[in-house]
């Protein structure tokens, strides 16, 4: 073990998901020494499995990195969560016991700003689970969409899922053209009929309809009709939120999450030419953050 | 008291839907005795909460019929409630240890067929709290949409309301035109902004979206074009389940739901001279099956 890695200097990045936490180990020198995975971190979905998430993804990491010698209790971290963007939810998660030696908090969006460009200043468009877009640029926060599913989030992993299955059920009803995904959906879902895919939706979630997204892209890639004007509406909206962003002259504009690869080939061929690739993931935006605010906090403390 | 209204000349006829469950009783010529009315009866959304409203509702009706002193039991029940036509609700439904003498049930459909045209054959368009177009024709039943909340519903209130939410939403965000209905919803359930609007409609069911529906239409009578492409979207959803039933050449076509007499002037001309206005309630209907299943039971014990 090198001798820089010890505890005062190395920092937990977290990225708390609607579908997962992702938590990494990072060493002064931007090293990555571990990595770890857990379920969904965005307390709006409960307290409870998002702060476990949060607690097992750091473990594992710890676990990964070799050094579970450690305690969780004697590293610093910063965590970025989906869902604390509403004051109540931050509010909460704030004042959670955790396990770690100091928790610096903010949004899943801030953190992936962060690690995308770098450094502060910059825009990012997210398509995950969910999708938002977000800018910091000069101190000054910006957020547009991720109202959440299923009332916002346009053009997010749940909003494909979800309009596959809105489609599918019009198709099936004979009342919009025939679908690829009528057959695509049914099967996934081990169903024979409406009734059956009603009844396998019921009640489901945003992670849910996230993972029944590719079926939209599969059938659109195959020319099926329904597939694509269902992507042509969402890559609208993607557009139209590129472009409140650019109009505030960020740096640089980068799209993540598990949908920019199908989506980007959809959009405004002038969007895409705007979009810049993301340097480091939000997980290492995490470290970011925590590094920043660790330093203000020192310096505050020490100035006084 | 009639000497007629004895228990076994008497019908209790149940609705349950969405938002509410109404119980009648009517005797033999067909006078209503008595009307009650108790919360949601559709068991999609809770069977101890359907069940005791169906049973509410009944009681109620007792009373004001001034005939506390019978017995629900002594009583034969029509039961036609929203949810039953998904294949599990209707088997836990029927397995329910009801306080009626016989309980006969069906979906809403069949009931609201039966009450709109005062016999067996005909078809309808609910738009309530949901939506769905049914047709009951040589002993054939046929049922489009209805595939519940959010998935489906199209044009229901509830289908209205989170449009409502949604376009508020995007206009908010200024991604969409300006509308009016900002500022009526935004006062209605009292937030000042779109992170308030999220967190007011968090989890919230379709009944609650049901009461927001009329910000759209009332909108729309001033003329505001995010609500009045809303609901022209709506109203070509219900012309399309219209012109389905009409191919099937029903002796007469029903509309009818809360959303009614909002809807109708917005659908196609000459669908709208297709509908026949509704002779009599579906807890009316209700009421009519039952009496026909208890017919066909007797008339089936009686030739054995």
């Amino acid at each position: 073990m090198h001798k820089s890695n010890n505890a005062n200097e190395l920092f937990l990045g977290i990225d708390g998901g609607g579908s997962k936490s992702k938590a990494i180990i990072m060493n002064k020198s931007n090293e990555v020494l571990g990595t770890g995975i857990a379920g969904p971190g965005n307390p709006m979905h409960g307290f409870d499995q998002a702060t476990n998430a949060i607690t097992q993804s750091a473990t594992l990491a710890l676990i990964d990195a070799k050094l579970s010698h450690l305690n969780l209790c004697q590293l610093n971290a910063g965590v970025g969560l989906a869902g604390v963007n509403l004051p109540s939810l931050f509010d909460k998660m704030q004042a959670w016991q955790h396990p770690f030696k100091q928790m610096y908090l903010t949004t899943d969006l801030h953190i992936a700003c962060l690690g995308a460009h770098q450094k502060e200043d910059g825009a990012v468009i997210i398509s995950g689970t969910g999708s938002c877009g977000f800018s910091y640029i000069d101190t000054q926060t910006f957020i547009i969409g991720g109202h959440g599913f299923p009332q916002g989030d346009q053009a997010s992993g749940a909003w494909f899922g979800f309009k596959a299955v809105e489609h599918v059920l019009l198709s099936l009803d004979g009342l919009i053209d025939v679908s690829l995904m009528n057959n695509l959906l049914l099967t996934k879902l081990g169903c024979k009929n409406s009734t059956a895919l009603v009844e396998a939706i019921a009640g489901k979630d945003a992670t849910y309809f996230a993972q029944l997204a590719h079926i939209v892209f599969d059938a659109a890639d195959k020319g099926d009709k329904v597939a694509i004007t269902i992507i042509q509406e969402g890559a609208e909206y993607i557009d139209s939120i590129a472009r409140t962003l650019w109009n505030k002259k960020p740096a640089r504009l980068s799209m993540i999450g598990g949908l920019t690869a199908s989506l980007t080939p959809w959009l405004n061929t002038e969007v895409q030419t705007w979009l810049s690739a993301p340097k480091s993931a939000p997980e290492v935006g995490a470290v970011f953050f925590a590094r920043n605010e660790a330093f203000k906090k020192h310096n505050n403390t020490t100035h006084k």
